[in-house]
């Protein structure tokens, strides 16, 4: 990422950046690109949900969707989510509005009570730890804090996370006993999991015997190209490996119906199935099944979750790229940016030289843009090099992302030169 | 409950009761007393929820309903169950589908966190345990034993527990951390809580400085009869006896609206209320508002929700009337029971002679008629006595429940003459 400058040149860079960030502070924007929200036009996508289910009362079976009871959810969602999720459908639960919640619980479950295959709870280990992948999603980490679970960074590569460095952690520690991984269209950099990282993932030897992977498969069916990237069935891989109980797999509809009022689904094996319908069931006396009939009767099947996966690429696509785009006419070449290109979900991440983030980010601020705080992909907040933004593109309107875009290029530019400056 | 029969006379009845049972068998019924559901007529009085909120995407203050945020609920909600739940608004969340699943995550928060004014985090402290009214609600019972919090029985009385025994226990024993109360209406005696016992609770030394009432005030609005009784205010109690954190309320629309798709409360002092939004703040991106918003046009307001259990009331007063007409005119005067006659609420409790109970179960389910489990009352579904039956009167039909009743009066004459007999 280092280019060598003259004296000069850098020189008259650091002044045109000074004088863009003059202007740009000037205009008194107010944008924000922290979060991967829904913008309100993929919201309207599913409006049809807000007048349903009518006046259907009962699901296919005859069960009376208003009342209480059905703690794996509606057979026929979980019918529809089994394909997008790779889960078969016996083995998929349909729960709350967020699967957040359901990772939030699986933990609360593993600290209070006893995981198929653990020796003792959690809470009654003296050290538990959790891999996490770096960058990743602040929130997994959130969790693990909230806990005093230990976070122990992994890095990413192109293929998922250094595989090398998941098998000798998990071999030699047995207070590792899970791992945080988004596998497709990750968050934050859009990477996707390799064949060959599943499989790793399904066979390696963990010296903790109730070892988890948490997976949370977010993105599954949110592409933004042509390329509709497919990854292995870390489920099956498992069971064909002899782990069978190793995977938790999570996900959601929130990024495909209403972030607020979607559906949750959780899917493993048998035997874990058991034992959080067994936890489940001491706290609910079912989930909102009117919910779940609604988005029945909204998307039909899987072909109806990959149509209109469709349109919200159509809204989503034109942003991500005008991220690339700007991107690239404005730091492309200047040695001060690597960011990724992500062909599905909901991130970029964009990589400046080591110790500029924070001020990046702070530079922005003051000019009216806000970012996700630097750090938030690293556990508790600490990016050692401080190099990682995240940038999260869906919420804005296309005008005012592009406006953020090049008020962040500016940023980055000020921040990197002076860096350099103050190298010479 | 003892009166003295003649040899005669009991033999009569005996031969009387057993004719009775072996017709009531032959029958072939399928009956089922278990559970405190709406029946189908009464989630039938909300089916305009169905359509809604039809175009409506957002909430009074702008807020866009279908997207993630407001951990607090929406706040023209919570303004409408204030006046229902006796909170003020400010103080009260409208959270998810299940006031049952906001127990239970208090207590995992407790257990795993530090509550305002705890030493330390339950989990680490020797012993927790909680005081049972009992009779009491299988469901807190269980969450209790999930936990392994030690549950310590009171009896009963016609004003709430005991408060003898329990200011004894929580000022003796600071192993005693909370209480369960169902405080109107109360599951499943329908004994709604005296001021007195209100002003007690709240005023009470605890050994325990993290002590906690439960108040799962689940029937605040579900009168059965012209009086409607109103018990006294709780949280301002406790704050007005400079004890303000004592107390964590809770409630819900399942009983009002949909019992599977209604919205949940959770109301406390401000420092339980911050308390739980930083917990609940690591599990989720905000709760359903988009159910919440359906709810808000659907009840309009406090009245509105009055008027709605007006309705409801229509439909049970028949069936609670109905249980009270059966066992008066069959078990009168027998001697073989004693009853409940609640003003409010799902249930009736039937008293029949110590060690009855579960053969009284046992008999009915022989003749297909279903009943709660006997001991379910009571930890660990252990009642000493063996004497107490919840009826759920709700979610029968009229004429099946009736049906039911027969028959479960039936049983209790059967075993209790047989018994009388052994004992003779």
């Amino acid at each position: 990422m280092t280019t060598e400058l003259s004296q000069d040149t850098l020189a008259g860079e650091l002044e045109r950046a000074r004088q863009d960030y003059a202007a740009l502070a000037a205009r008194g924007l107010s944008l924000d690109l922290t979060r991967g929200k829904p913008a309100p036009e993929q919201l309207d996508l599913s409006d049809d949900l807000l007048g349903l289910p009518r006046d259907l009362r009962s699901a296919a079976d005859g069960t009376d969707v208003r009342n209480y009871g059905n703690l794996k959810g509606l057979p026929e969602l979980r019918e529809i989510f089994a394909e997008v999720l790779q889960v078969p459908a016996e083995q998929l639960l349909a729960l709350g509005n967020s699967s957040l919640e359901l990772m939030h619980d699986c933990l609360v479950h593993a600290l209070l009570g006893v995981l198929p295959g653990a020796e003792s709870r959690w809470v009654d280990q003296e050290r538990v730890a959790f891999l996490c992948p770096v960058p990743g999603y602040d929130r997994h980490f959130a969790l693990c804090e909230r806990f005093g679970i230990e976070m122990i960074p992994v890095p990413m590569t192109s293929d998922g996370p250094d595989m090398d460095v998941v098998e000798r952690l998990v071999a030699e520690d047995p207070a590792v006993k899970g791992i945080w991984c988004v596998p497709k269209y990750s968050n934050p950099t859009g990477v996707s999991y390799s064949d060959e990282t599943v499989s790793r993932l399904a066979a390696m030897t963990t010296a903790a015997p109730d070892f988890r992977i948490f997976w949370d498969n977010a993105y599954a069916a949110h592409h933004l190209t042509d390329e509709q990237v497919e990854i292995a069935d870390l489920l099956a891989a498992c069971e064909a490996a002899g782990n069978p109980d190793r995977t938790f797999v999570f996900g959601s509809s929130s990024k495909i119906t209403f972030a607020g009022a979607g559906v949750a689904f959780f899917g493993s094996s048998p035997a874990n199935l058991t034992w959080l319908l067994a936890n489940n069931a001491k706290r609910s006396i079912g989930p909102d099944k009117v919910n779940q009939l609604r988005h029945v009767l909204f998307l039909r099947d899987a072909a109806g979750v990959r149509e209109h996966m469709a349109r919200q690429r159509a809204l989503l696509q034109p942003k991500f790229e005008a991220v690339q785009r700007i991107l690239e006419a404005e730091l492309g070449g200047t040695g001060l940016a690597r960011w990724t290109e992500p062909k599905g979900g909901y991130f970029v991440t964009l990589e400046v030289p080591d110790g500029c983030a924070k001020e990046v980010v702070r530079r922005a601020a003051e000019a009216g843009i806000v970012l996700t705080p630097a750090g938030a992909t690293h556990p508790h907040g600490d990016d050692p090099r401080d190099a990682t933004i995240r940038i999260a593109p869906s919420y804005p309107g296309q005008d005012d992302l592009e406006q953020a875009m090049h008020g962040l290029t500016t940023c980055v530019r000020l921040v990197g030169y002076e860096q350099k400056q103050a190298a010479a």
